[in-house]
């Protein structure tokens, strides 16, 4: 059995990995990092030098990005095919999860959450915190647009679904958009997630909700 | 043989996939996207709705997101393993592809060479200049700190190297940072890339020039 350890929060998008340890039926512990205000307490540097979470800490070896962490997980699990069943759907799986990793979390939830890291002039955070609300706006759009399926990858669950769940509700629960009425193919996606047992699992544990 | 075209255009991240299209020895043309001053001409959304490059076109297939577009080049060359070797080194390969495209390129060059897509004000252009530089300096010093070799994983060439080769021309063209006397360990993983064919033919091709 390997040794699992996940470093997460609440409400971040470790809930994606979380989700997938579950799914994968793997034994693991949580280890929540303490914060010093806004930012992670300096102990959190040993384990990840980018002060990020998650991380995963799996036989020794330390891995942080989603969709490494991910895809770590997706090989404790290989008849799950989570990271896609045929090669073009593992492309379409790595597409995903760099663009949601950069485009909308770093480059679009970053600085509407965190202004602070965009720049040190207060006077310029609520014209950054607009430009980041136009550009999650415009990354809704195109999931939307591309989606087909409750799934995002080849008609069946993949890493990219927790992914995509994690996004919605910070669009619904964070963002206060109007996911529901705006998003129908998203909503159906997140929706059925809601469904299965690992992300009820996963959100008790977190203790989280999403009313949709 | 695989159809292949690469969007690109000098100068941006698409030098990447275009070095690995070398390393692969395929066949394949070019195609540049007209510029509309600073944003690409329209036709582009056909292509990429997302308007950016790199993108590949593989047998009919449209692949977008610089580590994605890598994988599937490294898919046509299996031999290479230039995904990495071991399960871990390409949970590796994942983990540096995602941080350098999300968190150096989108969160740190991004507004860097393009302020205006985080802030509709002006006046707020040069603090988010001047914390993007920040930003890049921290990952700059991070790279140093994680190489131990002049591959960025397993003691092999992967995608990583020529994705940090246009970061480190990046910093030392577009940024002025002065890499070669702060970075020794990334500059031998820059000079060591220079003495590769591929590398060689894709930057007579882009017309682009790098002393160290």
């Amino acid at each position: 059995m390997p040794q699992i350890k996940l470093y997460y929060c609440p409400k971040t998008c470790a809930l994606a990995p979380l989700i997938l340890l579950h799914e994968a039926g793997l034994k693991f512990v949580t280890v929540q990092p303490t914060l010093n205000g806004d930012q992670f307490s300096e102990e959190l540097r040993l384990i990840n030098p980018k002060m990020r979470i998650p991380v995963l800490l799996l036989d020794g070896e330390t891995i942080t990005e989603v969709p490494a962490v991910s895809a770590a997980i997706a090989n404790l699990a290989p008849a799950m095919h989570l990271m896609g069943r045929e090669p073009l759907d593992s492309l379409r799986v790595y597409e995903w999860m760099n663009w949601l990793s950069g485009t909308l979390h770093a480059k679009s939830f970053g600085p509407l959450f965190r202004p602070h890291r965009f720049s040190d002039d207060p006077a310029a955070f609520e014209g950054i915190k607009a430009k980041a609300m136009e550009s999650i706006n415009d990354c809704f759009d195109l999931i939307e647009e591309k989606l087909t399926d409750v799934y995002a990858v080849g008609g069946a669950f993949t890493v990219v679904d927790p992914f995509l769940f994690v996004f919605y509700r910070w669009g619904n629960n964070a963002a206060g958009l109007e996911m529901k009425d705006r998003y129908p193919k998203y909503t159906a996606l997140v929706s059925n997630l809601l469904q299965r047992t690992a992300v009820k699992t996963a959100l008790e544990a977190e203790n989280l909700e999403l009313t949709l």
